[in-house]
């Protein structure tokens, strides 16, 4: 299964006034997440959008344990549990300074050819990339 | 069962480079239903935090199902498919202007009193405006 | 002079800790203001990008005088002081309901021929739109 | 004069539907940048709200010479061109990974004593973190 972290800093533009990461922020902590984990398997998505397929969302859940912070120097956990065919799962897990969660989320996402705005299967770069962790 | 709805207009600010909104922005849109559905009922949820409570959220589930454009005029069906005790579950679902629902929702919130920072039960305000609907 | 003015409510989304409404989110009320004052006159700026024109801001400047707070629902006067020839610049003022100034701002907007990718004239259904104010 | 840079990665939740980072966004982009900034000399802003002083912006100015881009790696020069007395203004240029200047802008903020809410001197912590510099 392929898993990795990645570490980010709560900005001052993302807390609401009960002082807490305001709750649909999760879902950009989500965003970069997955894009930096497929940058260090030494791929930007941005190239995927520059190949004709995008990746829009379809599902979205999280969990909210703890509030986040300003200034937190959150680390997220993100994994891709199952290899993916038409779907792509991410599953993540938040913690703060202290090693406390703060939030569990999971996203599914589908590929989209951009030309004929139809789901298409994994593109082939994804799976040569992913493939040595399943 | 309480339920009701509203309208939303989507701003160029909430879409992606998809020409979507941006997935994380529907949470917001389901804050505006259920701030907006209290007021309906004749309440501010600015009063509850004035009186020294807060409702954060806890679990925020969303599916995808048509991206919303910009511009569109969103429908948001919100309810409380349960009498609230000590979490209130808001379910939504929000239709662009063909009928067409691009988006399913759900968020649980819990009461947090803001003195002593921990779970209160729902505030009595809030049992007599939902008492006629249950 | 095109000048006229909007509503718009404060969102929790908005805040940040402070209990104010972060900086940056004036951009985008500006941007609800300029659209819906179009929309006033029966245009919508979407039919405008449907026909190749966008219009990116190139200079915004805002002075903040008072705070904006959670829940508040603020009226912005819009208006063009010039009439627009290959810029157009918008001026707002935001109030609070009890009628205090609480920002001021300015937006300079170009027009870009989506196809070309560079600067054109004010289009001709915006000038026949405007033609009368001034 | 006190200046330094920041790197920053544009995320797709920073895009609208142009395809270029949302105008409304360069302002978070500010505040990472004059945080980081003081967090390089060894100073955390949030220590300075716990000690009772927060830090609005009141004006804000920006130019918007090219779009940045989605998953744009940033350079943002900020610079303290005066020391600071009531009022502290940064000055920001932002470049992409071309080296070409995407854009400019600048902030004034002030100091505001959070029992009181009004505005009050420079704190001495930041007084002796910058004085070096000038």
């Amino acid at each position: 299964m392929f898993q990795t972290e990645i570490q980010l800093r709560v900005r001052y533009a993302d807390t609401d006034q009960m002082g807490y990461v305001y709750y649909g922020n999760y879902a950009t902590y989500y965003e970069v997440a997955r894009v930096e984990a497929f940058r260090q398997l030494g791929y930007a998505y941005k190239k995927l959008e520059e190949e004709g397929v995008m990746m829009p969302v379809i599902e979205l859940k999280t969990q909210f344990h703890l509030p986040a912070k300003y200034d937190d120097l959150l680390t997220i956990k993100v994994r891709i549990p199952k290899f993916p065919k038409t779907l792509i799962r991410y599953e993540y897990e938040i913690f703060n300074e202290a090693g406390q969660k703060v939030n569990t989320g999971e996203t599914t996402l589908v590929f989209i050819n951009m030309k004929t705005n139809r789901p298409t299967r994994v593109p082939q770069v994804m799976r040569d990339l992913l493939a040595p962790f399943y």
